[in-house]
């Protein structure tokens, strides 16, 4: 049992106009005090301690739901001195109940999940390591409230938000043994209440570490303009690896700009899907109408129905929603999808010339782009091995895109037999690749 | 490291028409000494020592390629006395290279790897254990060659190939401590030179454990009759669990009758695959040429491309072959094979009567067919997780065999039909399914 402490008693001042109590403020679709969990959660925690103060009710209520929803369990603990008194008196509430080390959080920042991991991989450790971001000018960081962290040897050496120099920033993530509540006691009789006081005062013996957390994301949710920055920044890093060209520079920015919409409604990410399925199915029989203006606007929907078909993934990520059922229903889809399409371009040139011809064309070009997909897989993780720098991969992202364009420009003939051609000698380049692969032919 | 000691020294005089020794005998494509090395590289072991004798430059040059071939340390030591002398005197030839315990294996004994897997894995062993089966009744055994084992409170207590009353067969697998060598050398100096001599010494002792084997394979190659059985018992073995109806009721059993010829042939499993997908094309072709004549050969190329496409699969797992890249290989060209075959049937209708509407049912079963196969992995897992009986999967040996009766039959618009909305319906199901699976729902 990996077991994880949370403060939530206080109340945020600076975040109003997002909610009356910080830890139930919405991001992206979520209370933060959720987002905080769950990225616990992924980095492998599997108790939880939240200390209560402010608006202590609905916060309960998102806890309990959310123990059901997990399977774990979320404790509560009241903290009625949460107004009054310094937040080390909130980390103080659990000391009857942790008896091995823990994870310490705040409930109103975000994180990498892989920073607690390789926080908690560290072997040797000494009482507390506190991970601390190194990247003096890192822009998400408002510097006049930030804890400022000075190093010495691998050592805390002081900490403090008014420290004139400094090697780093205090993330709200510690990896804390129970003697930081004993810490906590001594510093509370000298009527030092804060969390910093035992941090400073256990750093005095030399017995705080750092944990550098190099380029990995974290937020301190403080204040509107924080909130936003930190918006954009969780978005950002949906991007995906294997995007291809036209998905990362054209579909993404414009998905993940209607994905931060979607997150904050009740739309599912399967839903999602189907409808970007549906519009596809439309766009097939506008195609399949056989004059351009439907043409048109076929095409137009065809490269709609493909950029929303990156907010599935998007707002399942946002949202901790992920799983292999949602990826594999949305690849179906698109199967089907992209069969509809081709098809209805097909029965364009078909029943506008009646030539036979283009039902050859059409079939190698449904084919071919089937064949694309079946043989990704295979060809993707190939390239996660032999090659770290991104090529032209040709895939549904580029295809989708020459619809458009031929649809515009009234090219139909011609789409067809591109991707005819295309997708075939591709399918086929990855039989060859993928049996003898080096990193040269990738 | 695990060695493996192998006793290849003796002619094998009952075998003499397979060939003139008996570890180069060539059973389904490869020498008897072959597949025993590549069958305990299966298991886990990756040192070798082989004791040579009869013939001893053919098979160090086979050995030796095999090291090549595999990467992994085969020696060879010739045992001059091989003549002459008992086998215990081969296995003293290793003494001085062996100071660990090691598997001790007879070159004309066929296993399947995981008894001897499951007979490392035991912890606690006795100084030997010897791999029994206790299948009295064991059709795949000649009463009168076998060595017989006598078990009392899962130890051996006598060990011959005379004995009256017995509990199980020696399967000739060993798990040896070095201590066997000290064994042997007392065994000898009583002028008692076979390993068996040595066994019913440390069984004297009590020191002589048994692995049952249960209803494991294992084979003795003795004389021709042995050599037959064991033929067609490794043939059947290579069923697979996933295979539909069609696959193990109709294909298969031809499939590998046709396996067993091309093992002995340097035809290589892609070529099979290669094969069988020109097959299909040319069935493709002969169906879009519109008559029943052509529609007849076509639908039994058809067939008989779906049954050889069964053999690439089963001659890489007869001769060590198994890649990856290899299934995956077949896999895509089945796809493509599938699509020409639908299009061909598809072009057949439509070049008689010139309907549209066919078109459309032709582009409904090339996507169902294709999406079926999509979907089929993802089902598959599903399927292993929670189900163990046996239902029907409508697959790719289903899809062709309907072909072959519909076009048989001269019913292709029936076919067509049928595939479209089979194969549809039957995607849109695992959709469903995978979604929450149950064991009721699948």
């Amino acid at each position: 049992m990996m077991k994880c402490v949370i403060i939530a008693a206080g109340k945020g001042e600076r975040l109003q106009e997002k909610g009356t109590s910080k830890p139930l403020v919405n991001f992206l679709g979520l209370p933060l005090i959720e987002r905080t969990i769950r990225t616990a959660i992924k980095a492998g925690m599997n108790e939880f301690f939240v200390v209560t103060g402010h608006e202590k009710d609905p916060l309960e209520g998102i806890l309990n739901k959310l123990s059901e929803d997990t399977g774990l369990d979320i404790h509560t603990i009241y903290n009625p001195e949460w107004e009054n008194k310094a937040n080390g008196f909130s980390v103080l509430t659990v000391k009857d109940k942790i008896k091995e080390p823990f994870l310490l959080l705040m409930s109103d920042h975000l994180f990498d999940p892989s920073i607690v991991r390789n926080l908690f991989s560290k072997s040797n450790k000494p009482d507390v390591v506190l991970a601390i971001d190194t990247k003096i000018n890192n822009p998400m960081i408002a510097l006049d409230i930030v804890t400022k962290i000075k190093v010495d040897n691998n050592k805390i050496t002081k900490i403090g938000k008014n420290l004139k120099q400094y090697d780093g920033f205090d993330t709200g993530i510690f990896y804390c043994k129970p003697v930081i509540f004993k810490a906590l006691e001594i510093c509370i009789k000298k009527d030092k209440g804060f969390l910093t006081d035992a941090i400073q005062y256990l750093a005095d013996k030399n017995k705080v570490g750092i944990f550098k957390i190099k380029d990995k994301f974290w937020a301190d949710i403080n204040d509107p303009e924080s909130y936003r920055k930190a918006e954009s920044e969780v978005l950002k890093n949906l991007n995906k690896q294997q995007d291809g060209i036209i998905a990362r520079y054209f579909n993404r920015p414009i998905s993940l700009w209607i994905s931060k919409k979607l997150s904050f409604t009740n739309i599912t990410p399967n839903q999602i899907s189907i409808f970007a399925f549906s519009v596809a199915c439309i766009a097939s029989l506008l195609f399949a109408m056989g004059s351009y203006i439907p043409l048109i606007i076929g095409g137009i929907l065809a490269q709609i129905s493909s950029i929303i078909d990156g907010c599935d993934g998007e707002v399942a990520r946002l949202k901790y929603q992920e799983s292999s059922y949602g990826g594999w229903f949305d690849a179906v889809l698109d199967r089907y999808a992209d069969a509809f399409l081709l098809f209805g371009l097909t029965w364009h040139l078909y029943s506008n010339s009646g030539g036979n011809l283009y039902l050859i064309i059409g079939f190698f070009a449904i084919t071919g782009s089937f064949m694309l997909s079946y043989t990704a897989d295979k060809y993707d993780n190939l390239m996660k091995i032999y090659i770290n720098t991104r090529n032209i991969r040709i895939g549904r992202d580029m295809r989708i895109f020459v619809i458009l364009l031929g649809a515009l420009l009234n090219q139909v003939e011609l789409i067809l037999i591109f991707v005819a051609v295309v997708m075939n000698i591709e399918a086929i380049r990855r039989m060859i690749i993928c049996k003898n692969p080096t990193t040269e032919t990738l």
